[in-house]
């Protein structure tokens, strides 16, 4: 055991980076802007103001900031929780008996239970700077929508949560997390909005998704006074606030003289992803250094790997803007897995041009391996690790594994982006063999994209 | 805001204590021994080591070492995980308006969710060095099995865990974390064993209680071949583990250049409150410093407040040696409140003595009260306390609000010593308004005070 690396790199406070990077800055090709669906052009400021902070807007259209500065009342709530540990896996690594040299920067270490809470709480500001009263958002896994909450009950904001069904029957608990914190809470699709009340209609039954939660939030947003409508993902503006995620690694890692090989984060809609690679991205998008980069997804809704690079809308209402991304179709919903937060049909633009443009792969995980190796992870390296990260263990023990055969000192970096208390049903029906591996079928894939809008 | 001072004072890998502080080194006055119940003669460490492991039964028997070494094996676990934050609890201040500057050293950042993997991963080392099949144990709150799997997982060790009924119920989510870490979990009183089945005869319908789970546990580890009992709890050699808490937090303080006046701690079987406060402690019963000590504990359960201090059994089967400490009566089930961890009969003989001479305060919480104080932290602070913990969340804010009235600045330090994560059932009931604040009578209190064992 190399003795003079700590297993935990832990940075200053000073250390907390003072700006999110923008990686747009550095993208030749820029991700396509989002359209407005009945007119087929880009989406104005003004028109994307209706539904957003008007702050957020400008970060989410800023394609030429390199670094956008972090105001201090948001690096004071980060001080609370940040910097986070840059780990190196000694035991993991023993373990597995690889030579390969094993990091993960972990994110769990706050009672949202994931980094959502980097995106929260800089949402939440510029709502509360705005003057409103409240918010409205949707949560899958509910690590959002607990992170809202958070952020919400320190500014003292009205939080309205509506939550993707699926994980609120799952996850009963994480209600109550959010109820402590303040917000209100809704299974998704519901009959409080008229959105919710049509998708039930269209499919009586469904355990519903990240895309009618979010057309049943932004209906809110749009049709009461004094609200807007908050994202925990796929936008660019949260890929900007997560990159304090890779900063901070990439700190760690300066500190200690490394450079990572190969990065590995899980992707549901894209930013843990975005956040963690995001100034090593930067590196590779001005030719200074490489990198191999890689997403995970779920084997049961693989956007990057099985979906279209089109655009689509982001919620199942059809009632937001169009992105282009790659897409399983908006109409898509992922069997009721495990999943949790990797649930979304769809990706972060940023990353999809990234994806597009080839300087990031991407490969896909079914449930009962990624089970497995959150297990393995969970006796080794005392974590119990959250079902959506354990996407990206999987894969940086597999890589682990080869490096084993080829003898390869690889340094690999994983995202490890939350805990799993609250999928505790899930690791029930892996511990007593409930566990299955649903995977959709070209068929159901093809029909749901087949419904893609026709602006494309 | 004093800027000076960071949020959260993490000490360097090199920080964590290379060896655990005796408090008893320095006491005038040792704890009166444990006796065996047979013969009233003090146990010898022979007897002992029928029940707990051999290096465990030094250590526990240890009156004069003030400082016993902590094995390399156990300090590379503890770096998983430590050296813990002392924070600076700067949000709770601004809102409470109070001179009084505040710090908690938090201990459940780690997946047993609270301080009690610190001894049950020195328990299982001693258990594999000796060459074990296995250990036993009982839960309360389920942390303590929680971290007793997660220790037994690294070294490969056979778990089995009696967990009281009451938690069992409430926490479902606690017996599959266990399981995750390749526990077998069994709810107490149970008719697994002879005493299970002795107190189910005798309290129908019983919630259980930590004394009926130790005896279930004992009996297991004495009538299996290769099996130890281990303890998470009131036993000397925990406390002993435990001061890593205490010194670690003394040794941030004094980086900062900054000195406690006040120390709270909640107080159950007195792991945590024995940890935390050992070295400053030790400054005391050696004429160095002085503090201010509080032990809080609930109004449901106040073995200090309201209890006699006297020999008892530390298991409600009456099968485990006699220990002198403050007492409710072994007899005595505390109503099936949210105390969780705290629902002990007795308490340490080290802090028993220590508080009959004199060296500490106790004080009472009710149950409504100390989730008000867990709700009010949680939204401030970010994070969700155990319930246990807010015991001294709630007496930190209290006197903190004195601070505001009297205008003293004074220094306050608590133990958060872990997350509610586990505990929403009970938060639940809160958010509800349907919890109430059971106190026993004085006549209930009189009648299990009253079987106390004849050798007093």
């Amino acid at each position: 055991m190399a003795k003079e690396i700590p297993y935990k790199i832990y940075l200053d406070e000073k250390d907390i980076p003072s700006a999110w990077y923008n990686m747009r800055a550095d993208m030749k090709n820029k991700p396509a802007p989002l359209l407005n669906p009945g007119t087929g052009q880009p989406m104005t400021a003004q028109e994307l103001s209706g539904v957003f902070c008007e702050e957020l807007v400008k970060q989410e259209l800023d394609e030429t900031s390199r670094y956008i500065d972090i105001p201090q009342d948001i690096r004071d709530f980060y001080k609370m929780y940040r910097p986070s540990p840059l780990v190196r896996a000694y035991c993991l690594e023993k373990k597995l008996d690889t030579p390969a040299k094993i990091y993960y920067k972990f994110e769990g270490n706050n009672t949202s239970g994931s980094h959502k809470l980097n995106s929260a709480i800089a949402q939440a500001y510029y709502a509360k700077k705005q003057g409103l009263k409240g918010v409205t958002t949707e949560t899958g896994a509910g690590q959002w929508g607990t992170a809202l909450s958070m952020a919400c009950a320190y500014f003292d904001l009205d939080c309205k949560v509506y939550m993707v069904k699926v994980s609120y029957e799952q996850k009963p608990f994480r209600r109550e997390v959010m109820r402590t914190y303040g917000a209100q809470v809704t299974p998704s699709p519901s009959d409080t909005t008229e959105v919710g009340k049509k998708i039930l209609a269209a499919h009586p039954g469904t355990t519903g998704s990240l895309g009618c939660a979010i057309s049943e939030a932004v209906e809110v947003a749009v049709t009461n006074e004094g609200y807007r409508y908050v994202l925990g993902s796929v936008l660019n503006q949260v890929l900007l606030h997560q990159s304090v995620i890779g900063l901070e690694a990439k700190t760690a890692f300066d500190k200690i003289g490394v450079k990572p090989d190969v990065i590995i984060g899980c992707a549901g809609g894209g930013s843990n992803l975005g956040g963690l690679i995001a100034p090593f991205m930067g590196e590779k998008l001005r030719g200074e250094a490489d990198y191999r980069i890689i997403a995970v997804e779920p084997a049961s809704c693989p956007s990057f790997t099985r979906g279209t690079y089109a655009y689509d809308f982001c919620d199942t209402g059809m009632i937001c803007p169009l992105a282009k991304m790659y897409t399983l179709g908006s109409d898509f919903i992922p069997a009721p897995n495990h999943a949790g937060g990797l649930r979304f049909h769809g990706m972060s633009s940023t990353l999809s041009q990234l994806y597009h443009d080839g300087y990031m792969e991407a490969t896909t995980a079914v449930q009962t391996d990624v089970f497995e190796a959150a297990e393995y992870f969970a006796r080794v390296e005392g974590i119990l690790p959250a079902p959506e990260s354990s996407h990206a263990i999987k894969v940086a023990i597999d890589e682990a594994k080869k490096c084993k055969e080829t003898g390869e000192e690889k340094t690999i970096l994983f995202g490890l982006t939350g805990t799993g208390y609250f999928d505790l049903v899930a690791y029930e029906k892996y511990n007593n063999g409930e566990m299955d591996d649903y995977i959709p079928t070209d068929a159901e894939l093809a029909e749901s994209i087949a419904k893609l809008p026709k602006v494309n």
